[in-house]
């Protein structure tokens, strides 16, 4: 018996996560507001904005009604920016039913609230079983059919088998997590590292220091994700050390080039305009920010990211800083 | 006052040490047993096979007199390859005297007894005050005047303050460690994971899979060097992640080519040969596949760098049984 999946959200990730759902037999429904899509989709089996070259499964069908997509499906996907995130939980909220398993691809927190997408999820609707997904996945590599790995955390084993059968084959490996909190909030933060790495790279400091900056991202990110309750080991796994790994070496990356344009001088509005897409660094660095505070968590390289993107801190003072002997001054 | 150091070995780090050493100030006597390359410092002040295009401090001064060069030295740093180590600390053992510090660069282990090289020193020499440099450092980008930061590491603060005033400047920063044994360990196991890198590159699959693969390869890390008495912060630090994020970046590391010319196809002995240098991960490959069936720690991708390296395991296969979802097989 074919599955009936829900994938909320058609960017590239949605894409890719809805053919590779139909390429295992699920059926699918992908929700998009975008009615050229959905009717790009319906008619050629393609969305060149979202994944360029790739013909969809015929398992995969548009629509642009919420209540359709969801309608009878055993799982629901949300993959939307975290910008956009509460607002389609509250509408998928109207017509979600609690047996329905939840999972989310997405990797930021709530601007303001610093809420994760899972508090969103239940604060907005009934879902219980409630779980993520996260790791270093490039979603064109993954639609171009490259292998890679994923986790799928989540407190009820129910739905990491769910997304599992749903999802892994040959090509894509899906690990098993239970720390829904730490994968979130690893996730998140990585991007603002990636944004530091891009200024790095523009900057042409070499590899040596690009290294010593990405090492003491990710001691800041595992001394401030402990700090608000992740399992050390999530940061050990893909969702941690594996995504920024990956976010740091692409160059595709829009959290990367964020950082290239903002050490290129542009501001942050422009650069974030010019991108046409989300960079979920700039966001998740505020949170970053405030949560380090609150918490009295000392981490040099998210706040000096913060700074360069919001207090006019120069990144070339910022990477000296981060390069120096001298400890970080203590706020 | 001038401090006088030894720098014994001069390979392209070696001779980049030296530099910076005799840049602060230093009187830098170098070791090498090659009479020519020694002449062409001392007439030169350059050595073209070690540091293209560097010239060398006035204050670094060539000889081939191993007892000449450490004579009156408060600091002696050896940097040759690990199996060129015991015969050095021995001869050196003649010389040194027990107030002399040391520190060693050596990313590796002897081969057969898994020695580390401060535990080499114990056993050929008086010397009390032992420390280790290691971490994210390309010796050429280094040479060049870019910013870069590494670690001593030693149980005796002295030398650590030492290592530091000799070579810390705006563009090196020294970072502080006691952890000798996880320096040693991390810096030694890292070079496999570089292998298996650079097989991962040559055959084309992709940033995601790499990412899992260097990130499963880093949980191996940690946990044999924990096994083996490693603090865990040692593995977060320059001369865990940081070195590990350089090597497996950066496809000039031998080790990272290496693994491309095994992934063509080429034999062991061929590969290392036409590297014309040595590549430390085949050795600690070695170390590491034993010393990990001693403590029955699961270390599945330097398992697999091992049995590609020596036991004809075909490198498509490893990656296959790496990225799969099945638990590595028990041994």
């Amino acid at each position: 018996v074919s599955t009936n999946v829900a994938v909320l959200g058609a960017g590239n990730w949605g894409v890719t996560l809805a053919h590779l759902a139909a390429v295992n037999g699920a059926n699918v429904r992908l929700y998009t507001r975008d009615r050229e899509q959905a009717h790009e989709i319906e008619t050629t089996h393609t969305s060149e904005r979202a994944v360029a070259g790739l013909v969809l499964a015929p398992g995969v069908r548009a629509t642009v009604d919420l209540r359709d997509a969801m309608d009878g499906a055993e799982l629901v996907v949300f993959v939307v920016p975290s910008q956009s995130f509460r607002g389609l939980a509250r509408a998928a909220g109207e017509h979600l039913l609690p047996e329905q398993l939840v999972l989310h691809a997405t990797k930021g927190l709530e601007l303001g609230s610093h809420a994760r997408m899972s508090t969103i999820l239940q604060e907005e609707t009934c879902a219980r079983q409630i779980g993520v997904l996260a790791g270093p996945n490039i979603a064109a590599e993954i639609a171009s059919g490259k292998v890679a790995g994923t986790t799928v955390a989540s407190a009820f084993p129910h739905v990491f088998e769910v997304g599992r059968r749903v999802l892994a084959s040959r090509r894509l490996a899906v690990l098993p997590g239970t720390d829904v909190l730490g994968v979130e909030l690893c996730s998140a933060f990585k991007n603002v590292v990636a944004v530091a790495a891009g200024m790095a790279s523009q900057m042409g400091i070499g590899e040596n220091a690009k290294a010593l900056l990405v090492t003491r991202g990710m001691s800041d990110i595992a001394r401030l994700a402990l700090a608000l309750g992740a399992q050390r080991a999530t940061f050990h796994g893909l969702a941690g050390i594996g995504d920024l790994l990956v976010t740091c070496a692409s160059e595709k990356s829009r959290n990367h080039r964020l950082g290239v344009a903002i050490a290129r001088g542009e501001p942050l509005r422009d650069a974030l305009e010019a991108l046409g897409m989300v960079a979920e660094g700039a966001y998740a660095s505020l949170a970053a920010r405030d949560l380090a505070r609150a918490r009295k968590v000392d981490v040099p390289v998210l706040d000096r990211v913060h700074r360069v993107l919001y207090e006019g801190l120069a990144p070339e003072r910022a990477l000296e800083e981060l390069m120096s002997l001298e400890p970080a001054p203590s706020r």
